[in-house]
């Protein structure tokens, strides 16, 4: 499989890049704003980069692309227009733009209780907002879509070791960005984890086999 | 009809409100935050007021309710949260709510040249995907809805005299927010603008004929 990976200059789709680039079975398509970007990406483990932005036009990254891994994010230092325009109004673009060329497969890197922004804690609402749109017009898409959902994440080393369940919930935990790389990277070819939603946490079980019975 | 006007207390609303003071046909219970916006609300011409906050539990306001007027909205002063928060997620919650309790009709106020974010100021962009994707839920709620875009608001006296077309795009105009309280009133009953969404600005229709050949 090629993989087209949007938002490919973050921390966990770095993680994921290693992934493929041990991979014989696929390879990935790192979307970058900035061609600075490629040279570091392409040591990482993308085979290719393209160039592209989420606020402007991304119909030439999927040129070939057989699935999609969306790891973009405003993260936590802009104000909450990026976030609007990136994790969900960019996600709705990526969506619909794979739809249209017909990649069918598409993986989503959301965050851990997004279902219901009445719960969230007031100053992370209108993220939560965000992500579970985000989310909902994956799952409304037609597509063979997953949607991994980490806890709080770490920069610790990765351990290989998850837990993964529908719905984990408020339970303590988190995870390293490193096995969330991994993750997706895992999934992307699991046909068992189609139409599926799960969270994850660092955990007991190996990673490679918890995926494979989602 | 009992007509639920979410937003009750903004500036558009309150115009609205006027147009059911003289109504024998249909009654105004006005949705509102703050008790002490009751009175000056019923004088203005609410049969009724109920206290409801967007950002919390709604669903006691459906009680007896026929039809949903939705003009809320942040407004300008606050960050892209309570955009989000309001526009976005207040509009979805509403949509769900009232599909929930039966209320088939609803009458969303929107926004002129919402349906590509892409196109809009940059500035603007978050405020108009927020719009987008509100009004985007409600077509596809399945509830009977009309959508209405006014162009930029003035304050200036009520004209009764429309421009409404489906699409007017970047044409100069303004049109004054007791002209959309005016329009809002008139559609809510007006079988003929069900599942339409038009934009409108002052023009040179009649605004009560205008409404009744959308």
């Amino acid at each position: 499989m090629r993989v087209l990976i949007v938002g490919a200059n973050g921390k966990v789709a770095r993680h994921s890049l290693r992934h493929f680039k041990d991979s014989d079975k696929h390879e990935a398509v790192a979307m970058i704003r900035k061609e600075e970007q490629a040279s570091e990406l392409k040591e990482l483990g993308a085979a290719e980069t393209v160039i592209a932005d989420l606020e402007g036009d991304i119909s030439h990254a999927f040129n070939g692309i057989d699935a999609v891994i969306f790891a973009a994010g405003s993260g936590p230092h802009t104000g909450a227009d990026k976030t609007v325009l990136i994790d969900l109004w960019g996600a709705i673009k990526t969506i619909d733009e794979a739809k249209k060329q017909g990649v069918n497969r598409f993986v989503m890197i959301s965050a851990i209780n997004v279902d219901d922004p009445e719960e969230a804690p007031e100053k992370m609402r209108h993220y939560v907002v965000a992500k579970k749109l985000a989310d909902d017009h994956l799952k409304a898409s037609g597509l063979d879509y997953t949607i991994v959902r980490p806890g709080p994440l770490t920069n610790d080393d990765p351990t290989g070791q998850l837990l993964i369940e529908e719905k984990i919930g408020h339970r303590n935990g988190e995870i390293t960005r490193g096995d969330v790389g991994h993750v997706v990277f895992e999934t992307v070819d699991k046909e068992n984890t189609h139409h599926k939603v799960f969270e994850i946490l660092n955990g007991e079980a190996l990673l490679e086999e918890a995926i494979q019975h989602v």
